[in-house]
């Protein structure tokens, strides 16, 4: 956390980010999506209990303690959704990953929602370690009853909006969504086999070179 | 359920809402802000273990099973936010919810994302039955945990974002996801007076007609 201060003074937009994180995941895809250059500083929500994302410098950053964060045009955002909306709004000239019909906008907003505030907050880290340490519970089946259910619904929307991606034949923010939320799918044993539009949509999404460099695998934090 | 082949035909939107549900609470705000009139159709998500809202009319409409949907131009749209975004988008003319300001939009969207993804994910009846019937766990502490520290987080950034409300002195989407989870704290033990400027902003918005509108108790289907 030492190197925050020296590298918000940069005027490339600083991304705080941990490798397997799926928010920082989303807002890594989206960066590359628009090509924007960032700087990439490592938060290691794992390592001594989270010390580095609970420090003070960067509660003042995002009182959340979560990654990710990122520091763009002097200020500091937190929140990936919000990041991604914020970026979409300040860049008019780079790539869209809203659809432009107020409808499927909707439905985008819709999946994003499915993944970011039905699974995700679900499975994270937190909540996993109070399932397993605190409660005794069984930290897989609670994870994969709550990305079953979310991505049980995900499915049954794509099925009328997709096309070659989850929204027609454009990248959307529901495939940048899509892509972490498949990873910690498969990671807590959910086989994806069980949702044909979700898997037919993953594989055409993950040879794309936006989201091989948003990759998890291709991030300077990565550990195997 | 049998009412909404019916009611969906009407010309005027259909919000389908749970009066207790904070997500359902906020659409009906918006829309009270927005001055867009509306037919209230309830879903009673605690009767029958939810066998309203499992039903599979309702399901077509929202596949994850929750409040609220809102059947608007023809279409049926889930997730509160999603809901939202779409009526600043699609009404133009109407009172906006969020501000002109594209950094304080992203705040807008911050502090609702603290609550949407936060801490209602975490708080909303289908976890708390899980944490206490399978789990054996108390879900009152559970609840408060995480209320505490989104509403914390919610807290630190509105001392620089505020100012009659939590973005300046419009009132925000930020205002309208705010609302419903001071109740939500107050349900579960929480006190407001530990968040001094969440609770002055709360006095603030409760007086106002719209927020009466939409508060749960003006609801067809309150119950005490």
């Amino acid at each position: 956390m030492e190197e925050v201060a020296s590298k918000v003074l940069s005027t490339k937009p600083t991304l705080f980010s941990y490798f397997r994180s799926s928010a920082s995941w989303r807002v890594r895809l989206v960066l590359a999506l628009k090509g924007i250059e960032f700087t990439y500083q490592a938060v290691n929500i794992t390592k001594d209990g989270g010390a580095q994302q609970y420090s003070e410098d960067y509660a003042k950053m995002n009182p959340m303690n979560r990654v990710p964060a990122l520091f763009i045009d002097g200020k500091c955002l937190g929140e990936s959704i919000a990041i991604i909306e914020y970026l979409e709004e300040t860049r008019p000239d780079t790539r869209k990953v809203f659809p432009s019909d107020p409808y499927l906008r909707a439905k985008a907003r819709q999946l994003t929602e499915i993944i970011n505030s039905g699974i995700q907050p679900l499975q994270n880290l937190e909540v996993l370690n109070k399932i397993e340490d605190e409660l005794k519970g069984d930290r897989k089946e609670w994870a994969q009853h709550f990305i079953k259910k979310g991505m049980n619904a995900f499915e049954e929307i794509i099925k009328e909006t997709r096309g070659k991606y989850c929204i027609g034949d454009e990248v959307s923010i529901a495939d940048v969504c899509l892509i972490p939320q498949c990873f910690a799918a498969e990671r807590f044993g959910v086989d994806l086999a069980t949702f044909p539009n979700i898997k037919e949509i993953r594989d055409s999404l993950t040879g794309l070179p936006e989201f091989i460099a948003g990759d998890l695998k291709s991030q300077p934090d990565y550990v195997a």
